[in-house]
């Protein structure tokens, strides 16, 4: 989940279906909390991808600042994540529904048969580079077989998902891929990553949303526009002025060690001191403060999850 | 490769064709060198399984003491050493063909679609974890579909393999799979990594070859016998002992960290400390000297590939 949140993070306008919903409920009170309650979900992406991904997140769940994360089943180090799901079943981990393979060393492709997704597939049999080219020529219906595969797979492994969302957002990139992945999601009654704040980005966002559905007010996340040594500043500004409602801030967490480097490499946006400088801001004492100098409470997808019928 | 060579170190017997063929020319004098010339294959496997391995074989590549290796296709860092196999096309570089995916916490499938594989996966659709477990259930047909999807996935790479073995020695399990092994490389034009000395251990390995096929007299491994601390004198002995002839020996490069440690949890055998261990042996200036002393001469497969009309 990368590029597209840039341009979540963007548009806070609420989409016109909630305005007109004004005296619903919204989904603080709908979770019994009061409606100024400022709610957080702290969100680690991508694991399964790579070892360090697995141990610097892992590490940080022992903290309790980071309380939440979505696996990527088709990424080599599935098995060590689905261990700590088998052990650790309390823990809030939803799956990264993953269409892509971005990285250029070091990449994977699908769950199901190879013959059965080729829409999905680059040349060498690996998924896609880019979530655009993913889009661009996906057939819903491999997509649908794909993400079922993976869930399958994953509830395989012991894996119980709390939720759902997609890794670099390809599911989001048009209607046919955001729709295939609300029926799935709706299927296995389980939350999905849709802020209220990206209705305005596409109609097929607002239209799709039922009012039961549930999501969450916004997404925040950092960007490449973000100084490294402004890394700090950046997150506790923004809970400073943290909206009331639910809020997950989807975090990217790894060690800046040889693997990631390796992984990552002359990729400095989402590279391993990124991902270093996230895992040393969220499990600091500097944001534990952030949260109760200004009211924060976490909650998770799991709780989220027990208002689906 | 690994624990079907134990077996292949200790039979270091000739086999009975070589003994009629005794007048033949022995694989040393078709290549052009004396009869009593040592002969040696320094080479790295399982090549392409990590960032780790990669990176050290690739550095110790460097020392020109390590000249030659094997790439795991099926692996998530292919990528990364295909790229060096682009850059460097000298490279003595072949296909390490994969059957078994053997570690716990990081696993891998087939290239070609699982549907059509089947008997070469577990439950949860990679690889077997043992050789003799891939072996016993594998469909001769299907192991042919995939070592050749294989192939053909490193070729699309650039790729341009010089010689043949196989992961953990599952092709050498048994007569069926050995002779799919050999009819893959004979077409291909290849050689493979077979030894006159395993051909002690089952009829299939003499009669399957024809004098025409080229081999390596005997293969030297380590095993997990040796103790830590006598790593370098094992393979100084060994090298000290040296017959004359093709010795391959076959070594297997990492660091001792993180990932590595990640990748090989539990299994000390094999495992980054043993894979570090290699790496500083084999780039040591003591094996430098032992070659100079035990006047021992590098060669390569790209060298015995020449053999094959």
């Amino acid at each position: 989940m990368k590029r597209m949140l840039l341009i979540a993070v963007a548009t806070l306008a609420l989409f016109p279906i909630a305005q007109v919903r004004s005296q619903e409920k919204t989904i603080a009170e709908r979770l019994g909390y009061p409606r100024d309650a400022k709610l957080l979900i702290v969100h680690a992406d991508d694991l399964g991808v790579a070892h360090s991904v697995n141990m610097a997140t892992m590490k940080a769940f022992e903290t309790g600042l980071v309380n939440s994360g979505s696996i990527m089943v088709p990424c080599p180090w599935l098995p060590e994540i689905a261990a700590y799901a088998r052990a650790n079943p309390q823990a809030d981990l939803g799956l990264h529904l993953t269409l892509t393979s971005e990285w250029t060393s070091f990449r994977w492709g699908p769950v199901s048969p190879k013959d059965r997704v080729a829409s999905l597939l680059d040349k060498d049999g690996y998924f896609k580079l880019t979530e655009s080219d993913a889009a661009a020529s996906a057939d819903p219906k491999q997509v649908e077989l794909e993400i079922n595969a993976q869930i399958e797979r994953a509830r395989a492994l012991g894996i119980q998902p709390t939720h759902l969302d997609s890794h670099m957002g390809t599911l989001y990139q048009n209607k046919e891929l955001f729709e295939v992945f609300l029926r799935v999601a709706r299927r296995e009654k389980l939350p999905v990553r849709v802020a209220k704040a990206w209705a305005a980005r596409a109609d097929y966002m607002s239209l799709a949303l039922n009012p039961d559905d549930v999501y969450v007010d916004r997404v925040l996340d950092i960007n490449p526009s973000v100084a490294p040594q402004d890394w700090g500043k950046f997150y506790s500004d923004a809970l400073k002025k943290l909206e009331p409602g639910v809020t997950e801030v989807v975090i990217h967490l790894a060690y800046d060690e040889a693997e990631m480097k390796g992984v990552t490499v002359n990729h400095p946006d989402w590279g391993a001191a990124w991902r270093q400088r996230d895992y040393d801001y969220f499990t600091s004492d500097t944001f534990r403060k952030a949260l109760q100098e200004n009211q924060i409470k976490l909650i998770t997808w799991r709780e989220l999850g027990k208002l689906i019928k």
